[in-house]
């Protein structure tokens, strides 16, 4: 699935709020302003008091910076976003410019005079993305100002506050290893990289160190927080202390140093002036600030990765099976849900009532089996006909689209349990679908499919096995324009790093990393097609004669794959045979989670074998 | 087809050379030398007077690198050389280790003792080279001395002279753009990146800029010169004046400012002290004494690339047929040398037979055709039996094996003409092959098949494709440890790059680009196979309701594969269909070459369809 976004702020206002930035930025004697779409923490969602971009373009997507000039101002979005920016941003103040093809940083070096100061708030950047714009003002023979306040803050009167919101514990029967395991773990790796400590920046390394969820962040069960891990010595760990009482405070104190987020700078400074060894910083996660912090107290930062990375990525035993049971269950509810759907007149339905009916039955499901739903893991995705091929689609009231029988609806949905996080993409057809719709329905499941049967030996990564899942639709002068699958969180994030399965996944899979399989492919102005299986990295038999140590995926998903989609002709044996083993075990799987007869019926046509 | 090495220095007298050197390094005050296989262009293969590590170890693998300290030395290999290291190295004074697990200036890093000065000579390192070994003297407190003379060269008293060969000037009916036209473009690229000139390194990259070639290096008609090329004006060539006269003289003059190479250092010196703006040095290629003249004399380096590298590997209209027809004429060659093995009584051959057999063949079909073999492209592989299970086997004296009946030859060759370079691996049996025999080859054939069949959309990589060689190995848990593709030059390198189809292959293939298509297996003791085609990259046909523009392989390369040891029901229709149609072209292509009725007969049923 992608990134959201929704329509919150009124362009009207634009050019006051453009120019109360200005006084603030000729106060502070700079040229030029950066507002990027980010927070401190590098959080893929941000939290309301975050959205300095959106409340200052009226631009809301999930990628985007502002360049603020004194006479000008530039607004960079990727292509998924162009339309969208003239349609929110007031372009008579903003001129939109491709965060792709001209970034920023290069964009700054070659048209800025020599001379001008470039502001930049360092707690919004990376450490990665400032050395960008430095080189970049070497270049222009620019200068880049690291403003210690941000002028947007200043000039956002009624921005809301941080949010805050409850931690919870994520009990040892959840997590399957004790938060007081994983900081020994981490510290170790700090020791091993000859560093004296580590700073830990974003939320979800932290809720995943110390075992904890909160609520802070729409979809994904995250505090936000801080904290430094040494080499030897207790954890600091940086939290409002509005967010715990009574045994969370206590599970805290056993495990870290507790202090409040504004306690975080000087901790950093005397991290800079005490540590007898480099500070080890992930340049790609970590801001800047931390880095100047520690840097401008005498310490020493070097580049490193954010140690809980990996071991994040590689689920344990306990949060394997919680994943198969999140999937399981979930499952129930989308064939529910699914029945529900096939039972309906198509002319009645629109995108909001099928959103709105299928959160109802996850909700209802989860419930039912014991496990109820924490939160969506991200706004439900229903394209109906045309678009369905639009990949960032969301529903608001204003694009609510009713269905035309014939159409192809894709649903892209998930939710977040105690016990895993979901994320789940099919397409169903209303009336009889066309030839074309089968057509590119089985080429992009052969593409599933394909990553489905994959076996690789150690060492692979997913760049190495992407293609798989597009051969087929090459073969035929089609593709996609995402990746085929990115890492998924064990309650956390359904987008979780570092491994992917996409041009740029260079992270080797390891047995027990989570990935989706999702290839798609999208008729412009048409129908769009997305099929999309979390998957699990495990050992496979090594096959008789075979020298090689070889891994597979194993599917998590358990839903069935729409049959009146299918064209036989073009399935291989092979792929008709996962296709018709996968359903058999989807039956047999989801039967005893399910009560309702007409359900229980619908599965069973659902699941019957492709020939 | 892979790096060449032959045995030629004595592990008797490595001792006193140690010790020369030893002693030239006390007199300079160092505690540590490095002397890696390389000489000062990063050729490939080395000329003699670079063969320092060989004279000094013994050791003549095509990688490695030996550290001298005053007390032990240690000599780094990779996993491909660990065998032949302790063959040819005296382990009493040199003690072997790992060059990928632990390399050089990470080993540096970890065991040499604060304040331990490190020389090196800065002509043998590339400046990434040396960066790393700054950073791991950082981290080791030790300090790098860039020797102004090396120690080994100091030691080696009967060293052989550079190599002096006449240069040839590639004409332009051959190489299809004027040396003009290419140091135009070269100086352009210049220009936009902002440099006021780039030094050109790599003698490859020198010949295709000028149009000439030369015979300074075994297999690759190179000539070894260093060029400047300047954001305007003329460029300069440092050629010995040894290597030109007459008409050369002229040419060489039209297109630049001749000097001697022993003028080269000082002409970098007044690069840096004139330039208005920096010099671009490609850091993986260039040698870290280029920059340090440039930067002593007060210029500013930048890293860039090569900017020949893409435009070299982008085969104009001409190199592109030239290449057609080489691989053509190539091909009659094989199909005669294949005849000619058929009808051999196996019992009766050996490795330096067949390898003096298939050359002569080549030579005497290039005469026959009207275009000489200018030479081998590289040393010819010969492995028979278990023999083609070593992947960098190369048959002398000592080695040369009688083949069995029974026995797989896996025979890996290739030629330089002028109008290309061929490369081209195929695998014979000898009497009946077994089950297993046909399983491998099957399997492997099925990767290069897809490898022929892939289509793909602009933008791919390498990297992208590696997988579909691999892919019906890997489900069978057997893989091989090569890249599946490397570049290759248009009478120039058989490797050439950036492009290659492999794991590291992060370069775009563009129309134009010549790439080898070569999956293997080896199976250690009994048996190897590696089926080898070249092929080009082309714009493809478009199917019917493509909406993406895709890019395919054209297969250069014509010569039959070997029907006896394919297992039919292995092969889904569409890899039928390719075989048999690739064997009708060959068929088609190559009788109007062949004039022997014998070899058209065998080529007749050697190209019969499999069914």
């Amino acid at each position: 699935m992608f990134q959201s976004f929704t329509t919150t702020s009124d362009p009207s206002t634009g050019q006051a709020r453009l120019e109360a930035v200005r006084a603030r930025m000729a106060a502070m004697d700079i040229d030029a302003f950066l507002v990027p779409h980010a927070d401190a923490h590098q959080n893929e969602y941000l939290p309301p008091h975050a959205e300095r971009l959106a409340w200052l373009t009226g631009f809301t997507g999930s990628a985007g910076l502002a360049v603020i000039l004194r006479e000008a101002a530039h607004i960079f979005v990727d292509g998924r976003y162009t339309l969208q920016v003239r349609n929110q941003t007031d372009t008579d103040h903003f001129t939109p410019q491709s965060l792709t093809e001209t970034p920023p940083h290069e964009w700054l070096g070659n048209n800025l005079e020599a001379g001008t100061r470039i502001g930049i708030d360092p707690w919004l950047h990376t450490i990665a993305e400032v050395r960008q714009l430095e080189a970049a003002c070497g270049r222009a023979d620019a200068t880049l100002v690291r403003c210690p306040i941000n002028p947007v803050d200043t000039a956002w009167q009624d921005a809301p506050p941080p949010p805050v919101t409850p931690i919870r514990i994520h009990p040892p029967e959840r997590a399957g290893r004790s938060a007081r395991a994983k900081l020994r773990d981490l510290a170790r790796t700090v020791r091993d990289k000859g560093a004296s400590a580590t700073v830990l920046t974003d939320p979800s390394t932290i809720c995943w160190a110390f075992n904890i969820r909160g609520s802070d962040i729409v979809h994904t069960p995250l505090t936000m927080a801080w904290a430094i891990i040494p080499a030897r010595g207790r954890p600091q760990l940086f939290v409002d202390p509005r967010k715990h009482e009574g045994n969370v405070t206590a599970y805290l104190e056993d495990h870290a140093d507790l202090a409040a987020p504004d306690a975080f700078e000087a901790a950093l400074a005397d991290l800079g002036r005490n540590a007898k060894k480099p500070v080890m910083l992930d340049t790609i996660c970590a801001n800047a600030a931390i880095a100047g912090t520690i840097e401008a107290a005498g310490g020493i930062t070097v580049a490193g990765t954010d140690p809980a990375l990996i071991p994040r990525a590689i689920k344990n035993r306990t949060e394997r099976k919680g994943a198969i049971d999140a999937q399981r269950r979930d499952g129930a509810a989308m064939v529910t849900f699914l029945a529900w759907l096939d039972a309906q007149d198509p002319a009645t339905l629109d995108e909001i009532a099928i959103v709105t009916r299928l959160e109802a039955i996850r909700a209802e499901t989860g419930d039912r089996l014991g496990m109820p739903m924490r939160e969506i893991s991200f706004d439900t995705i229903c394209g109906t006909g045309p678009n369905g091929a639009i990949v960032h689609y969301r529903v608001d009231e204003k694009s609510n689209r009713k269905v035309t029988p014939g159409d192809l609806i894709l649903i892209d949905s998930g939710a977040q349990y105690d016990d895993g996080t979901t994320d789940i993409t099919r397409v169903v057809p209303t009336g009889t679908p066309t030839d074309t719709h089968r057509r590119h329905f089985t080429l992009v499941l052969k593409g599933m499919i394909a990553i489905s049967l994959a076996r690789f030996p150690e060492g692979t990564r997913g760049v190495d096995l992407d293609v798989l899942a597009r051969r087929a639709l090459w073969a035929e002068g089609l593709d996609y324009g995402h990746g085929t699958g990115h890492g998924v969180g064990s309650y956390l994030g359904v987008h979780e790093g570092p491994h992917t399965i996409s041009r740029r996944g260079m992270t080797v899979l390891k047995a027990g990393m989570i990935v989706s399989n999702e290839p798609g492919y999208y008729a412009e102005g048409s129908h769009g097609i997305r099929i999309e299986n979390l998957v699990m990295v495990e050992p496979a038999r090594v096959p008789k004669g075979g020298d090689v140590a070889v891994h597979g995926f194993t599917t998590l998903t358990l839903c069935p794959i729409d049959r009146r989609l299918i064209a036989p002709k073009l399935l291989e044996r092979s792929e008709r045979r996962w296709l018709n083993l996968y359903h058999a075990r989807v039956r047999r799987e989801l039967s005893p989670l399910i009560e309702d007869r007409a359900v229980l019926d619908w599965l069973e046509q659902a699941t019957a074998p492709v020939r």
